[in-house]
Protein backbone atom coordinates (compact mmCIF):
# COMPACT_ATOMS: atom_id res chain seq x y z
CA UNK A 1 0.00 0.00 0.00
CA UNK A 2 1.37 3.36 -1.02
CA UNK A 3 -1.14 5.54 0.24
CA UNK A 4 -0.96 7.72 3.18
CA UNK A 5 -3.18 10.19 4.70
CA UNK A 6 -1.52 13.93 6.37
CA UNK A 7 -4.17 15.99 8.65
CA UNK A 8 -2.37 19.37 8.22
CA UNK A 9 -2.77 23.11 10.50
CA UNK A 10 -2.93 25.53 8.41
CA UNK A 11 -2.69 28.20 11.22
CA UNK A 12 -5.54 30.87 12.16
CA UNK A 13 -4.41 33.21 9.02
CA UNK A 14 -2.46 33.34 5.84
CA UNK A 15 1.27 32.21 4.95
CA UNK A 16 3.29 33.71 8.37
CA UNK A 17 1.71 31.59 10.61
CA UNK A 18 2.25 28.05 8.63
CA UNK A 19 4.79 25.73 9.59
CA UNK A 20 7.68 24.42 6.87
CA UNK A 21 6.43 21.51 7.72
CA UNK A 22 2.81 21.92 6.38
CA UNK A 23 4.25 24.00 3.75
CA UNK A 24 6.33 20.46 2.55
CA UNK A 25 3.30 18.57 3.53
CA UNK A 26 1.10 20.37 1.00
CA UNK A 27 3.18 20.33 -1.62
CA UNK A 28 3.47 16.41 -1.69
CA UNK A 29 -0.06 15.70 -1.94
CA UNK A 30 -2.19 14.45 -4.96
CA UNK A 31 -5.27 15.18 -3.43
CA UNK A 32 -6.14 18.04 -1.07
CA UNK A 33 -9.68 17.23 1.52
CA UNK A 34 -11.17 20.41 3.06
CA UNK A 35 -13.46 23.17 3.66
CA UNK A 36 -13.78 25.51 1.07
CA UNK A 37 -12.92 28.28 2.53
CA UNK A 38 -9.77 26.77 4.15
CA UNK A 39 -8.68 25.19 0.70
CA UNK A 40 -8.86 28.73 -1.56
CA UNK A 41 -6.55 29.84 0.83
CA UNK A 42 -4.17 27.16 -1.04
CA UNK A 43 -2.00 27.85 -4.13
CA UNK A 44 -2.27 24.28 -5.65
CA UNK A 45 -0.26 22.92 -8.73
CA UNK A 46 -1.83 21.44 -11.70
CA UNK A 47 -1.46 17.77 -10.91
CA UNK A 48 -3.05 18.77 -7.41
CA UNK A 49 -7.10 17.98 -6.82
CA UNK A 50 -8.75 19.59 -4.05
CA UNK A 51 -11.95 18.53 -2.58
CA UNK A 52 -14.16 20.69 -0.86
CA UNK A 53 -16.79 19.76 1.40
CA UNK A 54 -18.85 22.13 4.07
CA UNK A 55 -17.60 22.66 7.25
CA UNK A 56 -20.27 20.09 9.01
CA UNK A 57 -18.99 17.32 6.67
CA UNK A 58 -16.41 16.78 9.02
CA UNK A 59 -16.68 12.77 9.39
CA UNK A 60 -17.73 12.20 5.68
CA UNK A 61 -14.69 14.21 4.75
CA UNK A 62 -12.36 12.30 6.50
CA UNK A 63 -13.53 8.71 5.11
CA UNK A 64 -13.47 10.18 1.86
CA UNK A 65 -9.80 11.09 2.60
CA UNK A 66 -9.17 8.15 4.24
CA UNK A 67 -11.13 5.96 1.19
CA UNK A 68 -8.59 7.61 -1.88
CA UNK A 69 -5.75 6.54 0.72
CA UNK A 70 -6.53 3.22 0.90
CA UNK A 71 -6.68 3.50 -2.98
CA UNK A 72 -3.03 4.47 -2.77
CA UNK A 73 -3.51 8.33 -3.11
CA UNK A 74 -1.20 10.66 -1.30
CA UNK A 75 -3.58 12.75 0.65
CA UNK A 76 -3.92 15.92 2.85
CA UNK A 77 -7.18 17.12 4.92
CA UNK A 78 -6.48 20.79 5.88
CA UNK A 79 -7.75 22.34 8.88
CA UNK A 80 -7.57 25.54 9.92
CA UNK A 81 -5.97 26.79 13.02
CA UNK A 82 -4.48 23.31 14.82
CA UNK A 83 -6.06 20.29 13.40
CA UNK A 84 -6.15 18.82 17.62
CA UNK A 85 -7.44 21.32 18.85
CA UNK A 86 -11.67 21.24 18.14
CA UNK A 87 -10.75 20.25 14.30
CA UNK A 88 -10.49 17.26 11.80
CA UNK A 89 -7.69 15.44 13.38
CA UNK A 90 -10.51 13.97 16.01
CA UNK A 91 -13.14 13.34 12.89
CA UNK A 92 -10.13 11.24 10.78
CA UNK A 93 -9.14 8.94 14.01
CA UNK A 94 -13.05 8.82 14.77
CA UNK A 95 -13.19 7.41 11.45
CA UNK A 96 -9.97 5.12 11.39
CA UNK A 97 -11.41 3.58 14.43
CA UNK A 98 -14.94 2.75 12.53
CA UNK A 99 -13.84 2.18 9.65
CA UNK A 100 -12.29 -1.20 7.27
CA UNK A 101 -8.90 -2.27 8.90
CA UNK A 102 -7.25 -1.32 6.15
CA UNK A 103 -7.31 2.22 6.94
CA UNK A 104 -6.00 1.39 10.92
CA UNK A 105 -2.86 0.55 8.26
CA UNK A 106 -2.34 3.68 6.44
CA UNK A 107 0.60 6.05 7.46
CA UNK A 108 -1.19 9.06 9.07
CA UNK A 109 0.89 11.92 10.09
CA UNK A 110 -0.93 15.21 12.05
CA UNK A 111 1.17 18.52 11.77
CA UNK A 112 0.24 20.67 14.10
CA UNK A 113 -0.72 24.65 13.45
CA UNK A 114 -1.12 27.96 15.10
CA UNK A 115 -4.33 27.04 17.30
CA UNK A 116 -6.57 30.49 17.66
CA UNK A 117 -5.74 30.73 20.79
CA UNK A 118 -2.09 31.05 20.65
CA UNK A 119 -2.37 33.59 17.58
CA UNK A 120 -5.14 35.54 19.74
CA UNK A 121 -2.85 35.69 22.25
CA UNK A 122 0.34 36.58 20.60
CA UNK A 123 -1.58 39.99 19.71
CA UNK A 124 -2.76 40.65 22.89
CA UNK A 125 0.54 40.12 24.57
CA UNK A 126 0.52 37.20 27.23
CA UNK A 127 -2.73 36.41 28.54
CA UNK A 128 -2.10 32.53 28.44
CA UNK A 129 1.13 33.37 30.74
CA UNK A 130 -0.35 31.38 33.14
CA UNK A 131 -2.89 27.87 33.47
CA UNK A 132 -5.45 28.13 31.18
CA UNK A 133 -8.16 25.79 29.19
CA UNK A 134 -10.03 25.77 26.29
CA UNK A 135 -13.73 24.90 25.82
CA UNK A 136 -15.93 24.73 22.42
CA UNK A 137 -19.18 26.47 23.33
CA UNK A 138 -20.98 24.65 20.40
CA UNK A 139 -23.38 21.86 21.25
CA UNK A 140 -23.93 20.12 18.42
CA UNK A 141 -21.98 17.14 19.90
CA UNK A 142 -22.32 17.58 23.61
CA UNK A 143 -25.18 18.78 25.52
CA UNK A 144 -24.95 21.77 27.56
CA UNK A 145 -24.79 20.63 30.96
CA UNK A 146 -21.16 19.28 30.35
CA UNK A 147 -20.36 22.99 28.43
CA UNK A 148 -21.28 24.66 31.83
CA UNK A 149 -20.03 22.05 34.10
CA UNK A 150 -16.79 22.78 32.48
CA UNK A 151 -17.19 26.81 32.44
CA UNK A 152 -17.96 26.50 36.20
CA UNK A 153 -15.02 24.21 36.86
CA UNK A 154 -12.47 26.44 35.12
CA UNK A 155 -14.12 29.87 37.24
CA UNK A 156 -13.37 27.87 40.44
CA UNK A 157 -10.01 26.58 39.19
CA UNK A 158 -9.55 30.31 38.46
CA UNK A 159 -8.00 29.43 35.02
CA UNK A 160 -7.59 31.73 31.66
CA UNK A 161 -10.41 30.60 29.56
CA UNK A 162 -10.28 30.44 25.44
CA UNK A 163 -13.55 29.86 24.22
CA UNK A 164 -13.85 28.67 20.61
CA UNK A 165 -16.89 28.00 18.11
CA UNK A 166 -18.70 31.02 20.58
CA UNK A 167 -21.69 30.91 18.00
CA UNK A 168 -22.60 28.18 17.01
CA UNK A 169 -25.54 27.91 14.33
CA UNK A 170 -26.94 24.98 16.35
CA UNK A 171 -27.28 27.17 19.30
CA UNK A 172 -26.81 31.11 19.02
CA UNK A 173 -27.69 31.46 22.60
CA UNK A 174 -24.93 29.36 23.86
CA UNK A 175 -22.39 32.39 24.42
CA UNK A 176 -25.45 34.61 26.07
CA UNK A 177 -25.89 31.74 28.68
CA UNK A 178 -22.37 30.93 28.92
CA UNK A 179 -21.44 34.57 29.63
CA UNK A 180 -24.14 34.94 32.26
CA UNK A 181 -22.82 31.80 34.24
CA UNK A 182 -19.28 33.22 33.94
CA UNK A 183 -20.67 36.73 35.43
CA UNK A 184 -22.04 35.16 38.18
CA UNK A 185 -18.99 33.12 39.16
CA UNK A 186 -16.15 35.82 38.39
CA UNK A 187 -15.40 39.12 39.11
CA UNK A 188 -16.66 41.66 36.90
CA UNK A 189 -14.17 43.61 36.21
CA UNK A 190 -12.33 40.48 34.68
CA UNK A 191 -10.40 41.36 31.31
CA UNK A 192 -11.94 39.76 28.35
CA UNK A 193 -10.55 40.24 24.95
CA UNK A 194 -13.12 39.29 22.08
CA UNK A 195 -10.33 38.20 18.68
CA UNK A 196 -11.95 38.20 15.72
CA UNK A 197 -10.23 37.15 12.10
CA UNK A 198 -6.95 37.21 13.98
CA UNK A 199 -4.30 36.99 11.24
CA UNK A 200 -6.83 37.51 8.41
CA UNK A 201 -6.61 41.37 6.82
CA UNK A 202 -9.99 41.87 8.62
CA UNK A 203 -8.85 41.43 12.55
CA UNK A 204 -10.44 43.18 14.80
CA UNK A 205 -9.20 43.33 18.74
CA UNK A 206 -11.91 44.24 21.46
CA UNK A 207 -10.58 44.69 25.27
CA UNK A 208 -13.56 44.62 27.86
CA UNK A 209 -14.02 43.44 31.03
CA UNK A 210 -16.83 40.78 31.89
CA UNK A 211 -19.15 43.50 32.98
CA UNK A 212 -19.42 44.82 29.38
CA UNK A 213 -19.20 41.98 27.05
CA UNK A 214 -21.11 42.74 24.35
CA UNK A 215 -22.02 39.41 22.92
CA UNK A 216 -23.59 40.38 19.90
CA UNK A 217 -20.57 41.09 18.63
CA UNK A 218 -19.01 37.64 19.02
CA UNK A 219 -19.63 35.55 15.53
CA UNK A 220 -17.70 32.29 14.62
CA UNK A 221 -14.75 33.63 14.04
CA UNK A 222 -14.64 34.92 17.19
CA UNK A 223 -11.94 33.60 19.70
CA UNK A 224 -12.82 34.95 23.22
CA UNK A 225 -10.37 35.29 26.39
CA UNK A 226 -11.76 35.52 29.50
CA UNK A 227 -8.62 36.10 32.06
CA UNK A 228 -7.98 34.78 35.52
CA UNK A 229 -8.32 37.08 38.75
CA UNK A 230 -4.70 37.42 38.16
CA UNK A 231 -5.26 39.07 34.72
CA UNK A 232 -4.29 42.78 33.69
CA UNK A 233 -4.05 44.93 30.61
CA UNK A 234 -0.95 47.17 30.41
CA UNK A 235 -1.21 50.81 28.41
CA UNK A 236 0.67 51.72 26.15
CA UNK A 237 1.38 55.38 24.87
CA UNK A 238 0.80 54.87 20.90
CA UNK A 239 0.82 51.15 21.35
CA UNK A 240 -1.95 48.46 21.26
CA UNK A 241 -2.47 47.70 25.05
CA UNK A 242 -1.46 44.51 26.17
CA UNK A 243 -3.37 41.95 27.72
CA UNK A 244 -0.93 40.18 30.90
CA UNK A 245 -1.47 37.17 32.79
CA UNK A 246 1.74 37.06 34.79
CA UNK A 247 3.92 33.86 35.53
CA UNK A 248 3.55 34.67 39.39
CA UNK A 249 0.41 33.87 40.90
CA UNK A 250 -0.82 35.99 44.51
CA UNK A 251 1.49 38.59 43.87
CA UNK A 252 -0.35 41.77 42.88
CA UNK A 253 1.41 44.87 42.29
CA UNK B 1 13.37 55.54 18.19
CA UNK B 2 14.06 53.25 15.87
CA UNK B 3 14.66 49.61 17.70
CA UNK B 4 11.79 47.32 18.08
CA UNK B 5 11.69 43.70 20.12
CA UNK B 6 9.94 40.59 19.01
CA UNK B 7 9.19 37.64 21.02
CA UNK B 8 9.73 34.21 18.78
CA UNK B 9 8.18 30.72 19.17
CA UNK B 10 10.86 28.37 18.08
CA UNK B 11 8.48 25.10 18.59
CA UNK B 12 8.84 22.13 20.18
CA UNK B 13 11.49 20.35 17.92
CA UNK B 14 13.37 21.33 14.90
CA UNK B 15 12.87 23.35 12.12
CA UNK B 16 10.08 21.71 10.00
CA UNK B 17 7.75 22.93 12.99
CA UNK B 18 8.81 26.24 12.79
CA UNK B 19 6.64 29.17 10.67
CA UNK B 20 7.30 31.21 8.25
CA UNK B 21 6.73 34.23 10.18
CA UNK B 22 9.68 33.42 13.11
CA UNK B 23 12.09 32.39 10.14
CA UNK B 24 11.70 35.92 8.78
CA UNK B 25 11.87 38.06 12.24
CA UNK B 26 14.64 35.48 13.14
CA UNK B 27 16.58 36.54 9.98
CA UNK B 28 16.24 40.82 10.69
CA UNK B 29 17.26 40.23 13.94
CA UNK B 30 20.37 41.66 14.86
CA UNK B 31 20.62 40.39 18.63
CA UNK B 32 18.64 37.12 19.89
CA UNK B 33 18.45 36.66 23.21
CA UNK B 34 17.70 33.38 25.01
CA UNK B 35 18.22 30.50 26.71
CA UNK B 36 21.29 28.62 25.32
CA UNK B 37 19.82 25.55 24.17
CA UNK B 38 17.87 27.47 22.22
CA UNK B 39 20.20 29.76 20.66
CA UNK B 40 22.04 26.56 19.64
CA UNK B 41 19.26 25.53 17.68
CA UNK B 42 19.84 28.50 15.35
CA UNK B 43 21.41 29.83 12.34
CA UNK B 44 22.97 32.79 12.76
CA UNK B 45 24.28 35.08 10.34
CA UNK B 46 27.90 37.16 11.00
CA UNK B 47 26.13 40.38 11.53
CA UNK B 48 24.01 38.83 14.29
CA UNK B 49 24.71 38.59 17.74
CA UNK B 50 23.04 35.80 20.20
CA UNK B 51 23.24 36.79 24.36
CA UNK B 52 22.71 32.89 26.05
CA UNK B 53 20.97 33.33 29.38
CA UNK B 54 20.42 30.54 31.81
CA UNK B 55 16.43 29.51 32.23
CA UNK B 56 16.10 30.45 34.87
CA UNK B 57 16.86 34.11 34.33
CA UNK B 58 13.93 35.18 32.18
CA UNK B 59 12.75 38.42 33.84
CA UNK B 60 16.47 39.68 33.61
CA UNK B 61 16.15 37.91 29.65
CA UNK B 62 13.31 39.92 29.28
CA UNK B 63 15.11 43.46 30.81
CA UNK B 64 18.10 43.12 28.86
CA UNK B 65 16.44 42.86 25.74
CA UNK B 66 13.75 45.28 25.92
CA UNK B 67 16.79 47.67 27.10
CA UNK B 68 18.96 46.85 23.89
CA UNK B 69 15.58 47.46 21.95
CA UNK B 70 15.08 51.11 23.45
CA UNK B 71 18.61 51.35 22.81
CA UNK B 72 17.97 51.12 18.96
CA UNK B 73 18.70 47.30 18.16
CA UNK B 74 16.41 44.99 16.20
CA UNK B 75 15.87 42.67 18.67
CA UNK B 76 14.29 39.16 19.39
CA UNK B 77 14.00 37.52 22.34
CA UNK B 78 13.75 33.23 21.56
CA UNK B 79 11.11 30.80 23.12
CA UNK B 80 10.79 26.88 22.95
CA UNK B 81 7.10 25.74 22.03
CA UNK B 82 4.80 29.05 22.30
CA UNK B 83 6.25 32.13 23.51
CA UNK B 84 2.51 32.47 25.15
CA UNK B 85 2.50 29.32 27.17
CA UNK B 86 4.47 29.17 30.50
CA UNK B 87 7.15 31.32 28.53
CA UNK B 88 8.76 34.07 27.47
CA UNK B 89 6.00 36.51 26.09
CA UNK B 90 5.26 36.55 29.86
CA UNK B 91 8.20 37.55 31.29
CA UNK B 92 8.54 40.61 28.75
CA UNK B 93 5.27 42.28 29.49
CA UNK B 94 5.91 42.04 32.69
CA UNK B 95 9.17 43.78 32.59
CA UNK B 96 7.07 46.60 30.31
CA UNK B 97 4.72 46.84 33.22
CA UNK B 98 7.74 47.35 35.53
CA UNK B 99 9.71 49.35 33.25
CA UNK B 100 10.66 52.84 32.02
CA UNK B 101 7.82 54.36 30.31
CA UNK B 102 9.81 54.29 27.05
CA UNK B 103 9.67 50.61 27.11
CA UNK B 104 6.11 50.92 26.69
CA UNK B 105 7.07 52.71 23.38
CA UNK B 106 8.56 50.24 21.56
CA UNK B 107 6.84 47.96 19.08
CA UNK B 108 6.88 44.68 20.18
CA UNK B 109 5.36 41.52 18.35
CA UNK B 110 5.08 38.37 19.32
CA UNK B 111 5.42 35.22 17.26
CA UNK B 112 3.42 32.25 17.99
CA UNK B 113 4.54 29.02 17.92
CA UNK B 114 4.09 25.10 18.38
CA UNK B 115 2.76 25.02 21.96
CA UNK B 116 4.34 21.36 23.29
CA UNK B 117 0.81 20.30 24.46
CA UNK B 118 -0.09 20.43 19.94
CA UNK B 119 3.38 19.20 19.18
CA UNK B 120 2.51 15.93 21.47
CA UNK B 121 -0.67 15.69 19.96
CA UNK B 122 0.03 15.80 17.10
CA UNK B 123 2.04 12.55 17.19
CA UNK B 124 -0.56 11.05 19.07
CA UNK B 125 -3.41 11.40 16.71
CA UNK B 126 -5.82 13.81 18.66
CA UNK B 127 -5.82 13.42 22.52
CA UNK B 128 -7.00 17.21 22.39
CA UNK B 129 -10.07 16.88 20.35
CA UNK B 130 -12.28 18.50 23.01
CA UNK B 131 -12.21 20.52 25.45
CA UNK B 132 -8.65 20.65 27.95
CA UNK B 133 -6.21 22.60 30.42
CA UNK B 134 -2.87 22.98 30.46
CA UNK B 135 -1.39 23.22 33.99
CA UNK B 136 2.47 24.52 34.97
CA UNK B 137 2.86 22.11 38.01
CA UNK B 138 6.06 24.79 38.42
CA UNK B 139 5.58 26.14 41.62
CA UNK B 140 8.20 28.49 41.42
CA UNK B 141 5.75 31.13 41.05
CA UNK B 142 2.68 30.00 42.56
CA UNK B 143 1.84 27.61 45.89
CA UNK B 144 1.22 24.43 45.55
CA UNK B 145 -2.50 25.20 46.97
CA UNK B 146 -3.58 26.91 43.85
CA UNK B 147 -1.78 23.40 41.56
CA UNK B 148 -3.96 21.53 43.70
CA UNK B 149 -7.30 23.31 43.09
CA UNK B 150 -6.90 23.88 39.26
CA UNK B 151 -5.94 20.02 39.13
CA UNK B 152 -9.04 19.19 41.17
CA UNK B 153 -11.16 21.58 39.07
CA UNK B 154 -9.76 19.92 35.90
CA UNK B 155 -11.04 16.49 37.03
CA UNK B 156 -14.43 17.94 37.97
CA UNK B 157 -14.94 19.38 34.56
CA UNK B 158 -13.20 16.14 32.72
CA UNK B 159 -11.02 18.37 30.97
CA UNK B 160 -8.37 16.83 29.07
CA UNK B 161 -5.09 17.76 31.14
CA UNK B 162 -2.08 19.11 29.65
CA UNK B 163 0.92 19.38 32.56
CA UNK B 164 4.08 21.21 31.26
CA UNK B 165 7.00 21.34 34.10
CA UNK B 166 6.35 18.63 35.46
CA UNK B 167 9.68 18.17 37.02
CA UNK B 168 10.64 21.33 38.14
CA UNK B 169 14.24 21.45 40.25
CA UNK B 170 12.34 23.66 42.91
CA UNK B 171 9.62 20.88 43.97
CA UNK B 172 10.63 17.60 42.49
CA UNK B 173 8.08 15.74 44.30
CA UNK B 174 5.21 17.98 42.31
CA UNK B 175 4.58 15.27 39.97
CA UNK B 176 4.09 12.66 42.35
CA UNK B 177 1.91 14.77 44.71
CA UNK B 178 -0.09 15.84 41.45
CA UNK B 179 -0.93 12.30 40.40
CA UNK B 180 -1.74 11.00 43.58
CA UNK B 181 -4.16 14.13 43.63
CA UNK B 182 -5.36 12.73 40.12
CA UNK B 183 -5.73 8.88 40.80
CA UNK B 184 -8.01 10.18 43.78
CA UNK B 185 -10.45 12.07 41.52
CA UNK B 186 -10.33 9.84 38.12
CA UNK B 187 -10.87 6.66 36.78
CA UNK B 188 -7.63 4.22 37.16
CA UNK B 189 -8.00 3.34 33.43
CA UNK B 190 -7.64 7.09 32.00
CA UNK B 191 -5.45 7.06 29.14
CA UNK B 192 -2.28 8.81 29.91
CA UNK B 193 0.46 9.92 27.61
CA UNK B 194 4.16 10.75 28.66
CA UNK B 195 5.61 12.70 25.24
CA UNK B 196 9.43 13.01 25.76
CA UNK B 197 11.37 15.36 23.53
CA UNK B 198 8.55 15.67 21.14
CA UNK B 199 10.37 17.06 17.60
CA UNK B 200 13.49 16.05 18.74
CA UNK B 201 15.55 12.91 17.57
CA UNK B 202 15.31 11.76 20.92
CA UNK B 203 11.63 11.82 20.85
CA UNK B 204 9.99 8.81 23.58
CA UNK B 205 6.12 8.52 23.73
CA UNK B 206 5.08 6.28 26.00
CA UNK B 207 1.19 5.27 26.34
CA UNK B 208 -0.40 4.12 29.92
CA UNK B 209 -3.05 4.61 31.97
CA UNK B 210 -3.70 6.40 35.38
CA UNK B 211 -2.81 4.08 37.48
CA UNK B 212 0.58 2.82 36.03
CA UNK B 213 1.92 6.06 34.97
CA UNK B 214 6.10 5.73 36.59
CA UNK B 215 6.02 9.17 37.56
CA UNK B 216 10.16 8.10 37.74
CA UNK B 217 10.09 8.53 33.94
CA UNK B 218 9.03 12.09 33.66
CA UNK B 219 11.57 14.60 33.55
CA UNK B 220 11.44 18.68 32.50
CA UNK B 221 10.98 17.36 28.72
CA UNK B 222 8.14 15.25 28.76
CA UNK B 223 4.44 16.25 27.86
CA UNK B 224 1.89 14.61 30.41
CA UNK B 225 -1.42 14.42 28.45
CA UNK B 226 -4.16 12.76 31.20
CA UNK B 227 -7.63 11.76 29.59
CA UNK B 228 -10.89 12.54 30.11
CA UNK B 229 -13.88 10.27 30.64
CA UNK B 230 -14.08 9.79 27.02
CA UNK B 231 -10.36 9.46 26.09
CA UNK B 232 -8.99 6.30 24.66
CA UNK B 233 -7.06 4.00 22.53
CA UNK B 234 -6.94 3.45 18.98
CA UNK B 235 -4.68 0.15 18.06
CA UNK B 236 -3.37 -0.24 14.75
CA UNK B 237 -1.62 -2.93 13.34
CA UNK B 238 2.21 -1.79 12.10
CA UNK B 239 0.97 1.81 12.73
CA UNK B 240 1.58 3.60 16.56
CA UNK B 241 -1.38 3.44 18.46
CA UNK B 242 -3.24 6.62 18.37
CA UNK B 243 -4.76 8.36 21.17
CA UNK B 244 -8.51 10.07 20.66
CA UNK B 245 -11.09 12.24 22.50
CA UNK B 246 -13.56 12.63 20.34
CA UNK B 247 -15.77 15.19 19.34
CA UNK B 248 -18.80 13.86 20.70
CA UNK B 249 -19.31 13.95 24.14
CA UNK B 250 -21.31 10.49 26.40
CA UNK B 251 -21.67 8.47 23.16
CA UNK B 252 -19.21 5.41 23.86
CA UNK B 253 -18.97 2.68 21.78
Amino acid sequence: MSGRLSVVGLGPGGDPWLTHEASTLLGEAEDIFGYGPYLARLTLSPHQRAHASDNREERARAEAALALAAAGAKVAVVSGGDPGVFAMAAAVVEAIEAGPLEWRALPLQVSPGISAMLGAAARLGAPLGHDFCAISLSDNLKPWAIIAQRLKAAAEGDFVIALYNPASKARPDAVVDAFALLRALKHADTPVALARAVGRSDERILLTRLADVDTGLIDMATLVLVGSSETRFVERPGQPTLMLTPRTYGARR
